[in-house]
């Protein structure tokens, strides 16, 4: 029992609560080390028990399920395990109907909650399940990469692919809890790691001048993820994220555009590469080089501050150049076929100064001819 | 000119506007004679332009696709024209996909309008659509039976069904505006249109007596669909389903779940009976039977209350019995799947009186059991 409290008062030490404030449907966001572990009484406390799904990746299932199940069961949940292949290829329409079935056979009510433990693709698919299964099920999102626990599960997007295009069907559909584990980051594959860098780089950048600057002081520790250095800066990303999605929930006031910021031309590379080349922090990444380039010629940015963001990426190992072989005329047309264009019209997002940003009304075409 | 006028005129005094209070999502619902002529200029004062898709069925197509396009062109409207079969069986996931495809091809974009042209399989099919691509498109629903008229098209749930039950996928998303155009109702085959009046009967008897009363009265005019009968009976039905979903809008207060009246039993005998020796109406016309003899049965109404409701149904010519052939046993336990049921207990509606409902939570055996 006193070991047993001696870890909790540490955990509790190493960690971060932060709330994402929306009236009825407000959640709070732990960051910890070793919050996994702890599953089961965290949602015991917030209210759910008896049946309850957690869904995961057969990768991440092999890692992480256990502790998980562990806790679940020990909290008295009668937890049923549906495991999904690993990849963004399969974040479509024919796993969520394996997910619909599996959940309806697990005998999943309106109350039950539907955990997902595992990256952004995880939490995307099993979110809009739980968006759309029982017309809403409650979801508990249980982020192991440093994208989903800075960006994915934060906000309520929920999603899957279709061959025309990144989550061009999805749903707004709040998690109740999510429980950002930073040890999991551990066993991330390091092109996996950086690519979720390149997001954490990009709310610096938009939204976070300290924080961009502490980057440049220590991004080695950061991708080193020493545990004092990795909570503060995952922290700060959720923090900015859930200030954003409170002021533009379901993405109508605009606000919540700025998030945008590097995906115009990402989305359309992920687009054009089938998804498979590019992780999607490296085609944020390269986005965020286009569009400070684009900033640049618009006279909207000085190139020294450009010149720090690619700087930045660059240090952390992320490309920032688009790909050879990428047609200006291909890249126009993915861009307008993004769910974001409106009568071909795209808000893209201009970095001013780190930290700050503004909108500029742009056809794809317009925006290629600055690369 | 005049003549314009004056039938436009006449087409407002055959008409009824009503409409649903939902703060932001609050949407005027059109009752009126011959008001799918007036598509395009209604659509253009809701704020709508230029591309739009017009989902509708192949026979509903037939009838009434013409009208509502000429309209919509005559209103500088490009309509794309989407057909799916008729029938409750294609409300699945397979013609979603279709749905989504099509509509990705033609172009839509996140503030095109998605009008839905047919009965409750095409305005909940084309709803779901609209509510999950791109995050959310705004609908417009002109249903064309009385069941959608004063049901499905009104209150914003959405969804298809599975094999394990009738709209266990969905979610709640309102529409922009609903245009009710009775004259539609002349072409329903008989059987749909008393199918339909079961659900009126259905409103009058849980939530207006006055309507109830009427109805009694002038049953014979109704099913003859006199303009000056049919306008007030299905605004009156509006009215009544509005106020309900402006106090509860997605059933998390409970009030929502008083319109599940007859509907425990009769999402059994629909999942029993594999969605096609039934309609829907037919399916709550038996379940209304069911629902008053659970009622006389737990001493919460008077067996002649539950003779005036049940003579009702059979002077409409619905059938009020449990079909032969199907075992107590087998209807619990598709009670027991229906996505309402929480752990097993259901909340049951019983009539007490003509115009006022009681919830009683019972489990699938025991509703059986006072059969």
């Amino acid at each position: 029992m006193a070991r047993r409290a001696e870890a909790r008062v540490i955990r509790e030490q190493s960690g971060e609560e932060v709330r994402v404030e929306l009236g009825p449907r407000s959640y709070p966001v732990v960051v910890a080390a070793g919050v996994l572990a702890e599953s089961g009484p965290r949602l015991a406390a917030a209210g759910f028990g008896g049946r309850c799904a957690l869904v995961t990746s057969e990768r991440v299932g092999a890692l992480y399920r256990e502790p998980v199940l562990a806790s679940l069961r020990a909290a008295g949940f009668a937890p049923a395990v549906i495991e999904i292949p690993d990849g963004e290829e399969h974040k479509n329409l024919a796993w969520l109907a394996v997910l619909y079935d599996r959940l309806l056979e697990a005998g999943i009510e309106r109350h039950s909650a539907l955990v997902a433990l595992g990256g952004g693709v995880v939490t995307d698919l099993a979110g809009f399940a739980a968006a759309t299964l029982l017309r809403g099920l409650p979801s508990v999102l249980l982020p192991t990469t440093l994208l989903g626990q800075i960006d994915a599960a934060i906000g309520g997007k929920t999603g899957i692919n279709h061959v025309l295009g990144k989550n061009l069907i999805g749903a707004f559909h709040q998690p109740r809890l999510v429980l950002a584990d930073v040890d999991t980051l551990r066993t991330l594959p390091r092109r996996e790691l950086l690519a979720g860098v390149a997001e954490v780089i990009k709310t610096a950048a938009i939204g976070d001048a300290g924080l961009f600057a502490e980057l440049e002081e220590r991004l080695e520790r950061v991708i080193g993820l020493e545990r004092e250095v990795i909570v503060p800066v995952v922290a700060a990303c959720v923090r900015y994220k859930a200030r954003v999605v409170a002021e533009d929930e379901q993405e109508v006031h605009g606000g919540r555009a700025v998030l945008n910021f590097g995906h115009t031309v990402g989305h359309a590379l992920e687009a054009l590469t089938g998804y498979k080349e590019l992780r999607h922090g490296e085609a944020v990444a390269i986005g965020m080089g286009a569009a400070v380039r684009v900033s640049v010629a618009l006279g909207r940015c000085r190139a020294e501050t450009a010149g720090r963001l690619v700087a930045l990426l660059k240090r952390a190992g992320l490309p920032t150049d688009i790909p050879s072989g990428l047609t200006p005329a291909a890249l126009a047309l993915a861009m307008r076929s993004d769910k974001k264009s409106a009568r071909g019209r795209i808000r893209f997002v201009c970095l001013e100064e780190i930290g700050r940003t503004a909108f500029v009304e742009l056809s794809g075409e317009e925006i290629v001819s600055h690369l």
